[in-house]
């Protein structure tokens, strides 16, 4: 293993840490916030550790497939412990709840530990937002962006990192696919802040707010979430740009190029959009039929809520645990569905429940005409069967991971919804569950065991399982 | 397709379940039941239509792979649909409740829609019994151990209808591996019976009990279920016949010709035991410290009501769901792992998740090896690509029905827990779930279209999904 370039590229990655705490000191220092030592301290280890590291010789700049995923996993860890810094100077919350807080930010989970998010300091709250925005994207994608030529065989970061079955390749090179992925993310995230602002919202609130939206994140500086501005156009602009961001990012570089046909050609988009317009009127249906709802609030809240749930983003417009069990549940189940690959939602990802349906009829056709095999197809091309079955690994140990992670949520005593539910918003990424996690609650009255176990869930939720267990593999720490 | 055939077999099939109503018309003649008339019409109806469809000439037969399934899924609809006709004409209940009721005994999951079975006059009560003894080791391989000659190719239908990812094969000869199966399953019922009888229950209890743990099915004539006996003796009994029960029949035929040393060569009975006891011991100890329970009953309790749900028969000491919610937790998981492949158990079955494990680790070393490929090995035999590839899509399959199925249920308003472990339980084949549909209540309340949609899983769950999708594609019922 490559353990030098290793440890060059996690310093490089502390330095981005370092230099994205400086948007919160400098609002910390001229707002006069409480929290300027805090971000000054952070900031000073964060970037001296990482400078220290970045410092280390590595002559050999070849990243093969695992140390990719060991890089990956090493830099999303230690991102967390030194994000969590801030939060802890600034004695807004214990370390345990100050990683949780990171962790839930940078894997863009959006499930919060604090009771009041509006009661934060300014820089605070400007860094919740912020870690979500790093971690949306993808932070080595954002360094490949930067430094392309620190290593070769960088492709192999970009595969650990971006969520999805297949890995984007835009261009030959992964350092220009980055750039171009990170000109999109920026563009989407100027343009929503820019609508929101003419839409009536504060600056800092368009500006923390679009941060929080396009990595489908979904943070909120307000304690009623985007309930409290109480708007229906500030409503249908959150549930354009969660759709989009929630896309993978190729079909958005099709539709920046004009290959609009291109992108509509898309199976997943397809399906994706499908499976939103359909739970949402199912639950418009719910709504109106059950609760006596007039027509036009319950389709805005339906599609809202799906909307940013199966984009992983988890705002909130009303408490949508109060609605009816069939809602909820249809809930539930976009959660675990997710959004595309290639974009910045979590889930399992359309992609995957595309190819695991294709699998099953391929299955359904072996016994009908024994043992023809053809080879499954997306969009028209031939998926390889490594791929095919690497999904179906990843489902496996999706489920194995939500159902454990429940279990070890239970021990605190809290029933079974809950404790499913929340195990299944952090590995999906999402933010808010049911009940006891519901959306108007918070994770701050879970024990220790349980907030490090919710943050593992995340982490493994964001990089898709398989870089965090090898790290766990013996292999990887023995010497040759 | 072999249409003729397939009629034929299912004529058959409806004369061995006419044939099996005897017993339980004898008793309601014999004990002046008000269900003589009942049994009386369901025999003549059931054995006339299965006469008449056994005539059909069939010059052709030879069964193919989708034949078998085809067939295995007809014969199981059309055998739940006769089946329920004693309890519609005794007037016990409505038309889809006894067919609630009859799926739930064939399929060996033991939920019920009567409040009281200990009412039910003695002939249903038999007859109850009876339909989980019946579907415990397939009706269809009843057939072939009685009649081997019916047809060519009879490895298809032992392989559609019994449970497991690779298929039992004792002997060379279907007939002869479906000969044994049942000696092995008559012997442990009536060893079972005796000792149940010895231990102090009067002769129609230990009967019917016998008949619903060796199929791991789970109705009782009494309202309490096992509870109502209070006898230590008795759960112990209980205890090690399901887990026998729950064990693949290879390993019971091993020890039966005394070969014990291979027997527990299994790593599928070594993975199995161990869970159980992990699990059992998991739950006694957090009973104990949680609830402040004595050892002794705590590790009965526990040990009871893992083998009871992980072999997934559903008896009931205790309700369970007053327990912790991490013990209630457990139960839920033990309920979703199930039993071995090749038992009379449900779930998705102990070898599937080794081979899943398997396949997650192998995934693991090509990120480590850089694409070095190891087939993957149970017991030291090479387990086939296809094999490996039909676990992981029929575990997708397995989640995607129990998800949609907790849909359906919240259609009726109860919360996600009951949804959830109601569709659980059906796929599983258990019996209990929690909350509205917890161990102590029925499944009387649910509306119509909740009870067939669970008739529905639990016929997926007991043929292990494929032959009853099969029976749904359209190419089966075009004619060439």
């Amino acid at each position: 293993m490559n353990q030098n370039l290793i440890l060059r590229i996690v310093g490089v990655i502390l330095c981005i840490e370092a230099l994205c705490m400086i948007p919160s000191l400098l609002l910390s220092v001229f707002g006069g916030g409480p929290d300027q030592r805090a971000f000054l301290y952070a900031l000073l280890i964060c970037g001296g550790v990482g400078v220290l590291l970045s410092l280390i010789r590595a002559d050999n700049t070849r990243l093969q497939t695992r140390d990719g995923f060991v890089c990956v996993a090493l830099c999303w860890i230690v991102l967390s412990v030194f994000g969590a810094l801030p939060y802890f100077f600034s004695g807004s919350c214990s370390f345990v709840d100050a990683i949780f807080e990171t962790v839930s930010g940078l894997t863009t989970t959006g499930a919060s530990i604090f009771a009041s998010p509006a009661s934060l300091p300014r820089g605070i709250q400007l860094w919740r937002a912020l870690t979500q925005w790093m971690g949306g994207m993808g932070i080595l994608v954002l360094m490949l962006a930067l430094l392309p030529k620190l290593s070769e065989g960088s492709v192999n970061l970009m595969k650990a990192e971006s969520p999805g079955p297949i890995s984007t390749k835009l261009r030959p090179r992964t350092g220009e696919t980055a750039r171009i992925l990170y000109r999109i993310y920026i563009a989407l995230t100027v343009s929503e802040a820019l609508l929101l602002r003419i839409a009536g919202l504060p600056l800092f609130d368009a500006i923390t707010t679009a941060l929080t939206t396009i990595s489908t994140g979904g943070f909120s500086i307000r304690d009623a979430s985007i309930a409290y501005y109480q708007s229906h156009l500030i409503n249908w602009i959150l549930i354009f740009f969660m759709f989009a961001a929630s896309v993978n990012f190729t079909l958005l570089y099709l539709c920046a190029t004009r290959r609009f046909h291109e992108a509509l050609k898309s199976e997943e988009l397809r399906v994706y959009s499908l499976v939103v317009v359909g739970s949402s009127a199912m639950i418009a249906a719910d709504l109106i039929l059950r609760t006596g709802r007039d027509i036009g609030s319950a389709i805005e809240n339906a599609a809202f809520q799906v909307t940013t749930l199966i984009s992983t983003t988890g705002y909130c417009t009303e408490d949508f645990d109060l609605w009816p069990q069939f809602c909820r549940c249809i809930l539930v189940l976009v959660m675990f569905f997710g959004g595309c690959a290639g974009s910045t939602a979590g889930g399992v990802k359309v992609s995957r429940f595309v190819l695991l349906c294709k699998s099953l009829r391929r299955d359904l056709r072996r016994v009908m005409h024994s043992r023809e095999v053809r080879p499954i197809t997306l969009d028209g091309h031939r998926v390889t069967e490594e791929t095919v079955s690497s999904v179906s690994v990843f489902f496996f140990a999706y489920i194995a991971i939500l159902l454990l992670g429940t279990l070890v949520l239970t021990l605190d005593d809290i029933d079974f919804t809950a404790a499913f539910t929340a195990s299944l918003t952090a590995i999906s990424n999402v933010g808010p569950g049911l009940g006891a996690v519901g959306p108007t609650c918070n994770f701050g009255f879970l024990s220790g065991i349980s907030k490090l176990t919710m943050s593992a869930i995340m982490l493994l939720g964001r990089l898709e399982i398989m870089p965090l267990l090898v790290l766990l593999m013996p292999s990887v720490w023995r010497r040759k």
